[in-house]
């Protein structure tokens, strides 16, 4: 994170091996640290539901329900409320899809796979529209995110039975650094 | 995490639906999010490698290999470095045993199966001592947080074969709320 305070410089504490932001006055470290983002594929009889993002960055691309955890929350709790809020969908998580880190954003996003708990679907105050689609369907080209093509072929790949090994970065983008403008 | 600046304030900003620290000044927020920590179960032979802490928290209780993940790499790289750093260790990963979340201290924390990549340990300057365990050996009494047994027993059950899909918090401590003297 960034804090706004103007008294925090970047410097090398005593004992640490990298600058850290540091107020100037009382010596306090501001640690910054990557961020959890926690989604998940919502399947409905074959269709994965996508919501059309309201906000930026990427407003008008399509996504799946995900968004920063909170403190306080466990990670699936933070899936299930993020599809709350964005497609006013209640949400049952059946395990995990994949783990993600975004070096280039500091973000470690976790992926599960989920159903509807309880039928019904609507935009949240986030989203402009959320929907089902086939996998024939996909707005592939119209995609917020390179992880959202990312995990809707992990969800692909794993089927419908149990879930191995949760999947992590493709090889073509190791470390997650790859520049948005260059696709998925 | 908290900042030191003396000027932050906790209210609900305009739009939001919870307190954030904002600067009373200017209105910034200091989001506080949950902090990633990476960690690895290192094995040799059949032995698990842990390491008794020269710090606090839990200074001179055993542990894994694990730390908190900094901005620009990736959990992998995390946990390769931590292990770097606290057993003079280089590991190799070969997949994720568990994510587990800890809300009562705003943690996440992701657990690979890893060997050594090459022969090797000795403490780091945050560990007074490494060793290698037979699961017979290992100090169940002395491990200094919860999530050192969850891992250890998630390992045990995994066996050596391929991993599936990984573990999370036990039904005992679903959330990770419960206080760290109530035990493992």
């Amino acid at each position: 994170m960034s804090v706004g305070a103007a008294n925090f410089v970047r410097r090398i504490p005593e004992g640490e091996d990298r600058e850290r932001l540091t107020c100037a006055e009382c010596g306090f470290i501001a640690y910054e640290n990557p961020k959890i983002v926690s989604g998940s594929v919502v399947s409905v009889d074959g269709r994965v539901l996508l919501c059309r993002r309201a906000i930026e960055p990427r407003r008008g691309f399509w996504t799946i329900p995900a968004g920063y955890m909170e403190l306080g929350e466990t990670v699936e709790e933070a899936a299930r409320r993020e599809a709350q809020e964005e497609a006013c969908a209640d949400i049952a998580l059946d395990g995990m899809l994949a783990l993600y880190s975004i070096a280039r954003i500091g973000q470690v996003q976790v992926m599960f796979r989920a159903r509807l708990a309880s039928p019904g679907f609507a935009p949240g105050s986030e989203s402009l529209e959320v929907r089902l689609f086939s996998w024939e369907e996909i707005p592939w080209d119209d995609l917020a995110f390179p992880s959202v093509h990312w995990v809707l072929n992990a969800w692909r790949e794993a089927g419908p039975g149990p879930l191995g090994a949760p999947r992590t970065n493709p090889t073509e983008d190791r470390r997650g650094t790859r520049p948005l403008t260059e696709g998925a």
